[in-house]
């Protein structure tokens, strides 16, 4: 097996940068996972997992991460991105992340209410939900970038 | 290394969500997969890997996992998606995914075919194809999702 | 943790296939890594990683890989993919992946310039830059790929 994550960290931030992956690369770099190697998972909170404020994981570190992103060429469009994580009495949490062009509050409102599905769906009572947003205003080529780090 | 798998499932199913994440999210519960960290790989089997029906992880592992899927908002829409594993006498295997606009044959013929391909490609005899596919009639946003799942 | 990477290796190629992703998996074969379970990274070179060139790890592996990647079902369009290493004097370096419509000149010029800037808005000093790309010129459905391999 693959190790299975024991602590979560939510960041998020938007960014400015010359190209696409480069304003994804500062936005990465903004909320504090830019010199990482990310692993994009499809995205639940292990149980038992324990929420920590500060990712502490050394450079070039292989870290698993559910999240959402948007980039835009467009000047002056608002970028946004959220990650929310629902969690359970004592079960495994869900992770819901969106992107689009809209606001923080539209983008934490959109990933709020699909971890409400997921839970509707699951038949398992849904005890908090912690969510995390950020917006950017583009103004050559931007990026709003949220996730939930996986780490040990 | 990362450990190399041993075991794969195959998995498919179609279902429908008030949100494209949520359709795929409710897709992969449908399927058995809902509840893990899948991680996606592009796409061979590993020598000696051996086909269990019943995948058997904790939820919130991470999970590689060959997929492909197809979400449409067009109510109506008939979606599917399939996954192909082929075998060799003694070699690895290899996996081919889709998912589009078509139904359950059609997806299943697509990756049995891309199979044959990537075997006549390699210069491999081809031994068998395992192969699974669903397909899903869009009411207002569905998901047809199909993987092969790689375990331990 | 996941363990982290300790060598890389640079690979790229271009290549034919009656479908898109037939022709993805024709470039991975043609680049040396086509046996492989590729999961994606973004995309950092650990620390005191050291470039090996040749890439030896047995079929059915998961190999973490930055990589950019162009497919086109258009008839002579040409395509082309580009993936370059900034390495820094004693620290981690950057990873930077490219795929398009252009030649394999103007896509490394590509990773080069992004892999300048990473290392500008870090503020670290850019001490070596490692780059390889690919072009191939579509006749039905064509694929370019270049990647940075982190292994073992």
């Amino acid at each position: 097996m693959l190790p299975t994550p024991k602590r979560f960290t939510l960041v998020a931030a938007g960014a400015e940068g010359p190209t696409s992956l480069n304003a994804f690369d500062h936005a990465l770099l903004a909320a504090g996972v830019g010199n990482l190697n990310l692993i994009r998972v499809s995205s639940i909170l292990p149980p038992g997992a324990e929420e920590v404020e500060r990712l502490e994981v050394p450079p070039g570190s292989l870290l698993p991460i559910a999240y959402g992103s948007f980039t835009s060429e467009e000047p002056g469009t608002q970028v946004a991105a959220a990650v929310a994580v629902g969690l359970s009495r004592d079960s495994f949490g869900v992770i819901m992340e969106f992107g689009g062009r809209c606001s923080r509050d539209e983008a934490e409102a959109e990933v709020r209410r699909r971890v409400e599905e997921a839970f509707r769906h699951r038949g398992i009572p849904l005890v908090a939900v912690r969510a995390i947003a950020a917006e950017h205003r583009v103004e050559r080529v931007g990026c709003a970038f949220a996730g939930c780090a996986l780490w040990y």
